[in-house]
């Protein structure tokens, strides 16, 4: 998994935690035949390179083999100089400038919001399309917000090799992962509301988050108090509500997020959203508990079938066993699992159903989903 | 707050970790003048006294100055022959058998189920009031279903010194906690349909449940595997849906614990519920993210004051410091907090919130709920 190694930042520190439980894979792998990178395929760059996703970038473009001619690592001025290795050569850790983007296709953006506002619009007017991981363009007219496997429509006026550059949105991790599983799903019988409440995990803070929540557990177990620098508060054996800044309507960002996001991505403004997002002290994967009501019926049967053929979706439903998708399985995957599909009792007929998903949050949540829009570019 | 230390058991093993913030108390406290123990009170017996709410049975007792003239200490055989101290004094554990609860007024069991369906009609057969904590009566008519807040009219012909015995049940943990928030409300604008989603804690499985995610939470710290007893994988760093049986409409049993308690406890069989349960690694308190529909209209700044007036209830819902409830402010305390108190956006008008609740599982969710009946008694 580790196609990368860094000799100043070390982030990945607990992805080597034991996962006892494999999650069931229902459809085949694709494996993909190498393309050799000096040869073809587009020039990257990598923006926000030492970050948590700016790294998971460069294990998914291994992975997935993304074929590249050359790939700029970019970083702020305190990174810059360093040297990082992936895929057998060693990098320089360049300062993101506005002359980084000369010459460069497509540049992976995940920096934070205020980078990408300075540097995102520098960069397409400079010719590259940018997949930007922050929430800078999404709700931005114009700006494509998309999921691969739900709107791949949304992107198909750009193109690589036009001269042209562009602004692509990489949706919040939240709703990625909550419409890999409810979009099928709406797709067959029209999602009319939904109410969601989140199980989010450390990773979505970015590293310092997920080492403060090491940190303080080891605190904790050892009797001491807990650091908190991140969060202001203690974190491990605890939960509390997103720390994303509430707005006038008592809804989080995060969580209004939700709402607007799953509008322009399903582009249906009758969509009746709620959430209610909370951090959990889990590592690396978000969950969702999501109710679903319908405009046309649909019963638990069909969601399940749906579901297990829905493509980067994985239904963990065994009820004998009780084995539901957990944060820990679906780690480092890059398929969102769904489980406990049922129908909601709280509503007539088959008009309602409740869903459990969990979903990588820096993987299909961020990382992957961005290469997989670049993916569609080539 | 330990008034009681056993020399057998120690399942208050982190009740020492530091809780950084404390709830804001919006309520006065009121103080007790404590009767003696030995001049007055009813005889007591509390069934499962080695269990971590058998434990809070006697701190709660304890804390509220419960007049009692005598108390039982009843357990299993094996822990029969101990000795533990409670409030200065030195008790025996006896053995639970048919012959314990000759000439005890009250008591409190929290043993299982299975002990609960023998033992409980026995004591109530020999003139004892038994307010039991398993799940065994909570669905049986006749049998109150009772929070002290909520239906205290449920026991209303249950009386001491009649002679006569009877069962009442506490109910479900994440009933209590739910409905010391929702009914407040209900009264107001009559719950319709209710969402709700658990974060919920080790302590609901019991002591060693609580001692199992310790011991995890060290061993996966340290790089290895996580022991795996009482549950069938990995719980710390983690969540999984409860782990109680799958019924066959796909809910599992605490789910619909609290759509059949809520219906009793509210004598309102049309009011729809559904739930996810899911267990968070969490040490002892339980957290609900609720989603209200409601008959009548009721706003965000009612909604608000209605709750902090609310017995057993605390408001924590500072938008500015994005201050809200946490499972770790209310561990070891009697009130229920709630917050994230907000009009749903999904819902037309004032007809819906969204509110975030979060109390103390082996406490309100349990022992003190148990006791509060009790009080009622005398």
């Amino acid at each position: 998994m580790a196609a990368f190694t860094s000799h100043q930042t070390q982030t990945h520190f607990l992805s080597k935690l034991p996962t006892t439980n494999k999650p069931t894979r229902t459809k085949p792998i694709v494996t993909r035949v190498r393309m050799s990178y000096q040869e073809s395929g587009p020039s990257l760059a990598v923006v926000g390179v030492t970050g948590a996703v700016g790294q998971e970038f460069l294990s998914v473009l291994s992975d997935r083999d993304f074929p590249y001619r050359s790939i700029k690592m970019l970083a702020s001025k305190r990174s810059a100089g360093k040297e990082l290795s992936f895929e057998d050569r060693t990098y320089t850790i360049e300062e993101l400038t506005e002359n980084s983007f000369d010459g460069v296709d497509i540049a992976l953006f995940s920096a934070g919001g205020s980078i990408s506002n300075k540097f995102g619009p520098i960069a397409a007017d400079r010719g590259t399309v940018v997949v930007d991981n922050s929430s800078a363009f999404r709700m931005v007219e114009n700006v494509p917000l998309v999921i691969p496997e739900v709107n791949p429509e949304a992107m198909s006026g750009i193109k690589l090799g036009t001269g042209k550059g562009a602004l692509i949105a990489n949706p919040n991790c939240s709703t990625i992962i909550c419409l890999m599983a409810a979009t099928p799903l709406h797709r067959r019988a029209k999602v009319t509301r939904m109410v969601v409440s989140t199980y989010q995990a450390a990773s979505g803070a970015g590293a310092a988050a997920m080492e403060e929540l090491e940190l303080q557990t080891r605190e904790v177990l050892e009797g001491k108090p807990p650091t908190c620098n991140i969060f202001n508060q203690q974190y491990a054996f605890n939960l509390f509500s997103h720390n994303a800044p509430i707005l006038s309507n008592g809804y989080n960002e995060e969580e209004m997020k939700l709402v607007k996001e799953t509008r322009k991505i399903w582009n249906n403004n009758n969509v009746r959203v709620t959430a209610t997002c909370i951090r959990v002290p889990v590592m690396r994967a978000h969950a969702e508990s999501v109710n679903l009501q319908f405009e046309n019926p649909i019963d638990e049967e069909t969601a399940k079938d749906i579901l297990s053929k829905a493509p980067g979706v994985v239904v963990i439903d065994d009820r004998a066993s009780n084995h539901f998708p957990t944060p820990l399985e679906v780690s480092n995957k890059d398929d969102v699992a769904v489980g406990r599909i049922r129908r909601d009792v709280s509503q007539d007929g088959n008009y309602g159903l409740d869903i459990f998903v969990c979903g990588d949050q820096i993987r299909k949540g961020a990382a992957l989903n961005a290469v997989q829009i670049a993916e569609m570019l080539l």
